[in-house]
């Protein structure tokens, strides 16, 4: 396996090349076929939703996935790296929450039920484990914290801001974290298939949508499917790439599969 | 990460359920609600294209490539198993071409263009890659074989005969193996993801075009849009389970990460 291993630097050039083209290609479609942005509850409303889910649930979902992968975060004090992850997620969990307000606004004002296809139970699905992700990240560290009981409410992101503060002043059990980690890595690269599986399925739905008459029908593949297809495919090459690079072994850092040791900055241990 | 340990064998009977669950569940949508089963061209002949799709790429596709998972599998000779995974790899893949036909055939019957939707694209791709990884499984084996240099053609299912020989009479050096056995369980699982999401894009897909007008439009939320989704959710809820026991450290061959030795059982070694 020595002969295959890739250094990380250049991997990480490709992906990142890669998740720009994917937003590219989203605000490209959006803005050049689908006739751009507005907030006014018409299909420019809509448009909001394709690029702030592939922004928020793939490319900065996928970013703040690979952050200890890099190799700057294998030594040193980890507590950056992890309000570097932190930061991230949150970034990608807020715009996904603007991408599902974006598509609801729309279908609210059209007078569409909202929730009825496979797409939307599984675009929900997966928005609704990444609150949990985001709401448990932090939750061992402040389950057994004493100083903030009353700031555990159900709403995932006033947990994740209560985790956040619990997050900085890491005081959970060692094996509390060692318990909870795999979990927390598990259901990551889930959720990634899942927006990956979302995305496919709402760009290909998008497309029957739209392009349903005339010369312009879907089966003519008139050039914005073949743009829109191959924005699907991109996604799945960016998603695949992460989730391989999660994947593999000496990418890790090293100490990944022991317990997340406790470890709060030398200034605040009072050095 | 001992505590959240859990034993493989019931896990596969959970796995096992599920699995028959997406099988039955796809050939009661299409029984029931599609008008079942023919082969003359008509819409019922479409129907055999999501039964053998699910049934071969996701639940017998996930079932091979969790053979060496088997605790059963971990001692003794790994040839009996390899040639189970290899049968039910090929059982997969011939469900898939079947699978294709029926699509095919079902278009060109009506005169309906192939190849233009988002899911046709990822199909397709998935099937391709699925046929690569066939035929390549045994390539590291046959390539170096001077015995069938005239039965690499580029067809796959003859690669995968040719390779099957090979497969059955190892003589590939060991660090052609260990080259290529990572690159081989990547594509696994990568194939894996792609199936899912191209299943959950076509069920979507069909079920805008099924449900179009009257009292069953998809957007009312018909039973069979319920019951159509909740198969989606199935068999993205059988993938993930079946990448996660892939992914699990704890059940992996012991010998999982060394080089796949040659073991030519102890009768052909002339014992």
């Amino acid at each position: 396996t020595e002969m295959l291993d890739l250094p990380f630097l250049p991997f990480c050039v490709l992906l990142g090349g890669l998740g720009f083209m994917c937003v590219a290609f989203v605000s490209a479609w959006c803005q050049h076929w689908r006739g751009g942005f507005a907030l006014d509850g018409s299909a420019q409303t809509f448009n909001w939703h394709p690029v702030l889910m592939v922004t928020g649930m793939v490319v900065l979902y996928g970013a703040a996935a690979l952050v200890y992968r890099l190799p700057a975060a294998w030594s040193g004090p980890k507590l950056p790296w992890k309000a570097l992850h932190g930061t991230l997620a949150l970034a990608a969990f807020a715009l996904a929450v603007l991408g599902l307000a974006a598509v609801f606004r729309f279908h609210n004002a059209k007078g569409t039920p909202n929730m009825y296809s496979l797409h939307s139970w599984l675009g929900l699905v997966t928005v609704l484990l990444f609150s949990c992700q985001v709401g448990a990240a932090p939750a061992p560290h402040h389950a057994l914290s004493p100083l903030c009981p009353s700031l555990s409410p159900p709403l995932p992101s006033l947990q994740w801001l209560a985790g956040f503060s619990a997050f900085l002043l890491p005081w959970a059990p060692a094996w509390l974290r060692a318990l909870y980690k795999p979990v927390h890595v598990f259901f990551g690269s889930t959720i990634l298939m899942l927006s990956m599986a979302s995305c496919v399925s709402g760009i290909n739905e998008k497309l029957f949508f739209s392009l349903k008459n005339g010369t312009t029908e879907y089966k003519r593949l008139p050039a914005e499917a073949v743009f829109a297809n191959m924005l699907g495919l991109l996604i799945l090459l960016f998603g695949v790439l992460v989730l391989g690079a999660l994947a593999r072994p000496s990418w890790k850092r090293p100490d990944a599969d022991f317990p997340d040791s406790c470890q709060v900055p030398a200034l605040w241990r009072g050095h």
